[in-house]
């Protein structure tokens, strides 16, 4: 795959799973939050949740409207990534609110760094798209001020909060792991081509996404 | 109460409750519907499901919004009304695909028709904001177009749901009377004033909403 335009068919099915996955990823996302939003101990909470979940699926419907403008079915593109984004938020359900709030924080944190980074791989219309849709949201500062305010009540929550963190990393990663396994078209969109990423490459991009879920983690006041 | 104008404490007490009542409506609404549409048997009902929620989401962001204008907390006009709401979503949790589509035809029917009753009896910017909040969505297009072609493969399906339908309608009945009981203010925005209804009035309002359900269960081919 040497060209990041839609006359290469290689690249547009790359692309085409690329969005799948995004999309479902918000759809996913926006069903998660709403039922997230219900172990929210006031209305004004639970409000302040669904709002963020909405605006995650507008992101869904932004995704879903560019893989029909490149002629693609939205549904057709998703289905290869229903089964695994499901089992992901089956085994990361959260059992209270501040494991929810965790998961937005933690989860969506490391998706969103993710996604921006394959924005470098694929064609300027598309990274525009990707990069708008997971600008920060300014979920992290809710987030931050719940969660630090009930840690300072709750020392102990803390230490349990960042072993929940701890296990949303592990199944992104392995969900992931599962993901690229199943569909190849999407590490070739990294590795692949003139600007693709080598081992060393690939090694700086971990680093960097580590970097940023510890400088998350650490804002909480915990070690990642 | 005479006047309908922010004047008059009584009245802004019941506008209160009312604008409450129906901000809860749609945030519960909203959660009920996402959490129904995964019960779509496609991508593209659940995303259309999403989708319908999202309305309601943003209905009830503009009746919070009146809530906040005519200076009252939205969270605390909204709190009355949990556990009854909450309770009624509960005692109609659906079971499957088919049923969420009759909550949503025959529930959402019967409380929009009894909205858009009540507003007749509010301020004129009230009433104005309740008939463009509910006024027709389009959502039982929807509905008719799934549900008869289902009840065409499969005709005891059109038993099953007419049951069902008249379940939805008795915890709809039960529920209202719980809120009238327990919020005077209500009842009093009907029955009290100058205008307001006499037993004949009353009865002729019932007359109306059943019209418009055996008019909704006829357009399913099926019995009230």
């Amino acid at each position: 795959m040497q060209a990041k335009d839609m006359s290469d068919p290689d690249y547009v099915a790359a692309v085409t799973d690329l969005l799948g996955l995004l999309a479902y990823g918000e759809l996913a996302g926006y069903t998660r939050l709403t039922a997230s939003a219900q172990l929210a101990p006031t209305l004004l909470q639970r409000a302040e949740t669904c709002r963020m979940a909405v605006t995650e699926f507008k992101q869904y419907e932004r995704l879903a409207a560019r893989l029909t403008e490149i002629g693609r079915n939205p549904q057709q593109a998703m289905q290869p990534f229903v089964q695994v984004l499901d089992w992901f938020h089956t085994q990361t359900s959260p059992s209270d609110w501040w494991e929810s709030l965790i998961n937005i924080y933690v989860g969506d944190g490391i998706a969103r760094d993710f996604y921006l980074e394959m924005s470098s791989f694929v064609d300027p219309e598309t990274a525009g798209l990707i990069r708008s849709v997971f600008a920060d949201r300014g979920q992290a500062e809710f987030v931050l001020t719940e969660v630090r305010s009930a840690c300072e009540l709750n020392p102990a929550l803390s230490g349990r909060l960042a072993l929940w963190a701890r296990r949303m990393v592990g199944e992104a990663l392995s969900q992931a792991q599962r993901v690229s396994a199943e569909r190849d078209s999407l590490p070739q969109l990294l590795l692949g081509g003139d600007d693709g990423l080598d081992l060393e490459g690939v090694g700086k991009l971990f680093d960097r996404l580590t970097a940023r879920h510890q400088a998350r983690m650490a804002a909480l006041g915990m070690a990642a």
